[in-house]
């Protein structure tokens, strides 16, 4: 098997992976592999290619999907045999419209981190199960569905049940967004928030302006309602507002969807005369703003920034809140904050995606923000986090090489990484996830996947222990690199 | 106020409610009804205009979502002032996709059952909460999160709680689909599962062929994603299969979506020869079919019919599935089945869409499932349905006159009774509700919303005992419209 590769992407338009999958797929067509011929593991294929194993396992994935491949765990990859034809004929080829095809080829550039017992989890934004208060919320479950009874396994309301949109109501007032319980649509999670909110002001093939880096989830969801992205560039303020005017003033961007507090994935927080201006930008340009605020309740440092939505008074910005990242994820509760006729489209839109949401969670949450335990539990999460985050930057103080920047978040659970030039944290991943130790790579935040010399390190799920060691494993990778340096490009090979 | 209306669509396209819409607007616009001048009741203009009161109702929310009228509960309705323009700037006016619009009209033109307090409920498919073993669940519910611990309040698999996958497997092996648990995407409903299944397959613009009539949420789903419909019309054995095979023909019409078993509205079941007749018709055409299976395990009568997805054999099937009509819809479960690169890009729709569902819930429903609860629990539901339909048959056979037709289903919730010409269920609805009778009107499953002279009956929420003094109410109305004919047209009037 001859694989050439080009990894100048002005010669050669396709990715690397995909390079090697046509290749493969020629030999397999040309019948120089056959049927049931046995392909050279990843680990070997990326060694001879001097690609990363993610690029192999990427390129026999998809070949894997067009039926060329079958693998069998334990045994290796294989050339498939040709699907079958049986019964009332050929196999069903479905023809996926172009952007499921873009989407899948989004997931499918996602990092891969394996089999990962044991590992040191600072990839994922997701809290510490060990901080959870599980078992208060078990007993609020019991509560409310022994006090509801049979009725409250019904159909909610599609907007959400009224207690809990009235609890939330006191609490975003309080953080400076006065929202009625009428202007809440609760839903399953902020995830959902955000497509709700993309469909309501875009048709597929319009464009919307995100940040850059942004949140990895926010450009799935572009890309899964057929939404082109424009990159508006990140400053240490806030998203670079020249570059947002610019982006808003084109007729096909419809909207700018926004992180302005704690950040994601760079933990920063947009300040308020940056927030005034911002606010002014898309005023003048009469383009809506979507500010995803799912980390608002878990500021540690400084004074809190009221939320866009709250110092917008022409009701430009939809709001969205979220409780996976202050309390747990598995209650599946989020929130779309609108105002007049947006918030009967919303939920039309949640209507017709899936009814309502479920009751059951729904009150039993509500229970326990107006019990105060809500408030308690986010007392004692947050002491937690500060401890994390300090533990955490302390550490990289003393272990990354100079030239390595990164900020101090004032809350949630992440900090953003620049390394020196020349390292590509993708290519660092690959020795990070071999020595124990997960992270984000910058490239999963920018919009085309292109590559970046920053990481994401996150504060959520690993104790302050695991994150000192953490960062001393990365450190020494890091110090590796700048001192070997890698071949940065292979030649033609045989396999 | 002057008002004039033309009934005829001939001459005018636009629906009633919108023409007594925009008169009232120019009237406000020529300041002839100034701020705050008080509008005749809902009751009082339809009289008048002797028209039905939803069309008033529509009319003044259409206005009052505009901003130009606004109501006060116990006060009436009112001429509204102008929107506030205030700090920044004028109000922003979001202006939405066409599809939204069109979603918004389509949700307003749905039957207002207004305050509804001890009216016998035979419009709605949802089950009788009377009948829910919310006990068992609260205490399984209970149970697997003292096992599960505060990981079970994590984000959970996109494709859904493994041991739920596999016991719906075999629940779909012995019905007659050998779905493995890897083809099985669990999701928040099967409403959630009909819209991932249309994004599947279409863009937006394109076209998909639904049964006439047919669930009014599918129709609900195909405007949210911007898809327009093409009807193939029911008859008594199924879809016609000439229409299905011309819509399916057209390359703009990319899906077929059926519900073949208990459909709704109808309550038929498409028999085995014609199931197998309508998988060769989408075979030859080469588009896949929607199978939605939301009551398949309500039989109570006769003998099960396989699924579609189960005669099969090219893969052009997608299976929905759903708890929310045979347990209760609390569990917000459902499931797509789906074989080949179908279910990946199932799944990266799921996780664009809402990331994951609910663990706690799908892992008590997955316990019910193996401990047999739910088995037994559908013994107890169908004998209470099986009591159910056959009083609500007898009572029709009693009380309704000459010329209606219904049918016996032998599964699901609802019964298709088609009146006398000349009526028009809409009318009907109204006197029905005001002697506290609720039914869905034809029209709601009609595509375009045209006006039906049948209605569904559900037996889901209401005994034998109100199911029969419901059919005498109704019958009492069907004879006084049949022998006193409603004038059927109005003249223009002055109010």
């Amino acid at each position: 098997m001859r694989i050439s590769l080009e990894r100048n992407r002005g010669s050669d338009e396709r990715p690397v992976y995909r390079q090697i999958a046509d290749q493969i797929q020629g030999e397999i067509e040309s019948a120089r592999l056959e049927v049931g011929a046995r392909l050279p593991t990843i680990r070997d294929l990326a060694r001879e290619l001097r690609v990363n194993r993610d690029t192999v396992a990427q390129a026999y994935d998809a070949l894997a999907e067009a039926g060329l491949l079958e693998s069998t765990v334990g045994r290796g990859t294989f050339v498939a045999v040709p699907a079958k034809t049986n019964g009332n004929g050929h196999a069903f080829q479905p023809s996926f419209p172009a952007l499921v095809d873009r989407l899948l080829a989004f997931e499918r550039a996602r990092p891969r981190f394996g089999t990962t017992q044991g590992a040191i989890p600072m990839h994922a934004v997701v809290p510490d199960p060990s901080l959870y208060p599980a078992d208060a919320f078990r007993k609020a479950l019991s509560r409310v569905l022994t006090r509801g009874g049979p009725e409250l396994l019904l159909y909610g309301e599609t907007q959400g049940y009224a207690p809990l949109r009235k609890a939330l109501s006191a609490r975003l007032r309080s953080a400076g967004l006065p929202a009625t319980p009428e202007e809440i649509v609760l839903c399953h999670g902020a995830s959902q928030g955000i497509s709700l909110a993309l469909r309501l002001f875009t048709s597929q093939g319009d464009a919307i302006a995100l940040e850059e880096p942004t949140y990895n989830n926010a450009l799935a969801a572009a890309h899964a309602h057929g939404l082109r992205s424009v990159a508006v560039p990140m400053t240490p303020d806030g998203p670079d507002l020249g570059a947002l005017e610019r982006a808003l003033s084109r007729p096909d961007v419809k909207l700018f969807y926004t992180i302005p507090t704690f950040h994601n994935p760079m933990g920063t927080t947009t300040a308020l005369a940056h927030r005034r201006a911002l606010l002014d930008v898309a005023h003048r340009c009469g383009k809506p703003v979507i500010e995803d605020g799912y980390e608002m309740d878990l500021r540690i440092d400084g004074r809190a920034t009221p939320p866009l939505a709250g110092l917008d008074v022409s009701g430009l910005v939809v709001h969205l809140s979220s409780f996976s990242k202050s309390l747990f994820p598995g209650a599946r509760v989020g929130a779309v904050v609108a105002r007049g006729p947006a918030v009967d489209a919303l939920l039309a839109l949640k209507h017709a995606s899936d009814l309502s949401d479920s009751l059951p969670l729904q009150a039993a949450l509500a229970e326990f923000v107006e019990s105060g335990e809500y408030e308690r539990h986010l007392g004692r999460l947050r002491r937690a986090l500060l401890e994390r985050r300090d533990a955490l930057l302390e550490a990289l103080e003393k272990e990354l090489p100079e030239g390595a920047r990164w900020n101090t978040p004032e809350g949630g659970y992440q900090v953003w990484v620049e390394l020196p030039d020349g390292i590509d944290t993708r290519d660092l991943l690959s020795d990070s996830i071999r020595a124990g130790v997960l992270f984000a790579p910058g490239s999963q935040f920018n919009h085309d996947g292109r590559a970046s010399q920053a990481l994401r390190l996150s504060f959520a799920m690993a104790g302050a222990d695991d994150l000192r060691a953490g960062a001393a494993k990365l450190g020494r990778l890091v110090r590796e690199r700048l001192a070997g340096g890698e071949p940065r490009r292979a030649p033609a090979i045989h396999v």
